[in-house]
């Protein structure tokens, strides 16, 4: 049985360079399409482009970057792609993500592959120290006086650390976040599942500000950094500078293995729920 | 009198969406053109197809990604830029960067006007600690046995924290660097000048594995968070993970005035000198 999440960003190529997709419901936040799983959807485009293109040799999102340009509606999308550039070690990639004619994201990714490379290691991070899942907060409903939660919740196991203040209304005045993350149907992750959920937490702001604001992403980025483990994904999420309502947010994705398989910023903007 | 980085990052528009401009080897780092500077030119030509499309209502890159696909040479260069959407608050554009008919880097920017947002405001990152700029160190040249500095020293004030350790051959292990960064003719740092200044630095990693080798950047991604003040940059750049030869570097810039102005982070490549 396919997982949701293969499922639910299949990409199918119509004519040379465009592929056509749909947005599934079962992913949004409100009633629009969560900003991860649009950009795991273009991953996916990209990323059977690339496969055709060089057979396979560069499998793995180094590094992907989006730009939301509006936000997306569930049901069709066409992803334009444009194969930049394929270098021996690394190949760069474009996707346009469309629907009803109008551009939604710009993404830029460039695939390498890991078993290709080599080179020192040498990491400082550390994995956040989270207890047992079981004994870890889900999410709440967003906003004052909602009850229902985004539908994204059936599909993600997300768990965050007990001591998140927000989720009990005492925000701790640290924009920092940090939790469990996995697909709800078991699906073991994967490179290009890691975009998702460098999007797919609730976000570190609300630390300082309750759940009360709607912070749409102008920019994010994803550094795939190795390909995880089976098992849940640690996470850590932070906002370091908030200035005048523009918000950085640098993630960290740790496999079940304790390795650092994500590095993620974004560009956020904050606009206080009506 | 006109300054040398306005000079040697001037654009002229030939056809629609095409401007000309000519990489001068003032810049360069060995017989390359600073990886800074390209992109710093390519922002100009965003910034001037914006300027003319909106009228100057979107003049300040707020996030700025570069892919580098091929190295740059000093000479004439051909950037095609693409208005992909101009929002109420901010328009998103692309440029591609060619040479001889080759294109060496994919530019995906959003610009804003710092003027036109508001929001609140909570800044938790600090500033580095620096001495005066006169008891700080020069940067030496690059490479065991090399005696010539990098052309663009010229052009830059650069001025490493005296406890630098890279600079005297003994690395702290602890891949961290700080210290000043201005232009050498005294032009002062606006938002145009920042994607520059957080790829100018000696990289941070030269604290883990001296000056020895070589660190092209794969992606680079510049978050402009407000317009400098005139005077030096305080920055700070770190590097927290080397996986097989691949690094992320963050940087962060400060004003003068003890303010945030750019947040940066680059996936870079290690390269063993020969």
């Amino acid at each position: 049985v396919p997982s949701e999440f293969d499922t639910d960003t299949a990409v199918t190529p119509t004519e040379d360079g465009h592929y056509a997709a749909s947005f599934s419901a079962g992913w949004n936040i409100g009633d629009k399409p969560n900003g991860g799983y649009v950009l795991a959807t273009a991953v996916r485009a990209m990323h059977t482009e690339l496969l055709a293109a060089t057979h396979g040799a560069h499998s793995d999102p180094f590094t992907v970057t989006a730009h939301y340009l509006r936000p997306c509606e569930p049901g069709p999308v066409d992803i334009t792609v444009e194969l930049i550039r394929v270098g021996r070690l690394m190949a760069t990639i474009q996707a346009s993500v469309a629907q009803g004619g109008k551009e939604r994201v710009r993404s830029l990714a460039t695939f390498g592959n890991f078993d290709a490379i080599t080179g020192p290691t040498t990491v400082t991070a550390t994995p956040p120290d989270l207890p047992s899942p079981d004994v870890c907060l889900e999410r709440p409903p967003f906003g004052e006086g909602n009850t229902s939660l985004p539908n994204i919740q059936a599909r993600l196991v997300t768990r965050l650390h007990p001591t998140t203040g927000w989720v009990v209304g005492r925000p701790s005045g640290h924009a920092s976040v940090s939790g469990w993350l996995g697909f709800a149907d078991g699906r073991a992750p994967d490179t290009l599942a890691l975009p998702l959920f460098a999007d797919a937490f609730a976000p570190a702001v609300f630390e300082l500000l309750a759940n009360s604001a709607w912070v749409p992403t102008v920019e994010l980025t994803v550094h795939v950094r190795a390909r995880p483990a089976p098992g849940l994904l640690a996470s850590r999420f932070a906002t370091t500078n908030l200035i005048d309502g523009l918000l950085d947010e640098e993630g960290e994705l740790w496999d079940s293995t304790g390795r650092l398989v994500a590095q993620s910023r974004q560009l956020a903007m904050l606009i206080s729920a009506p």
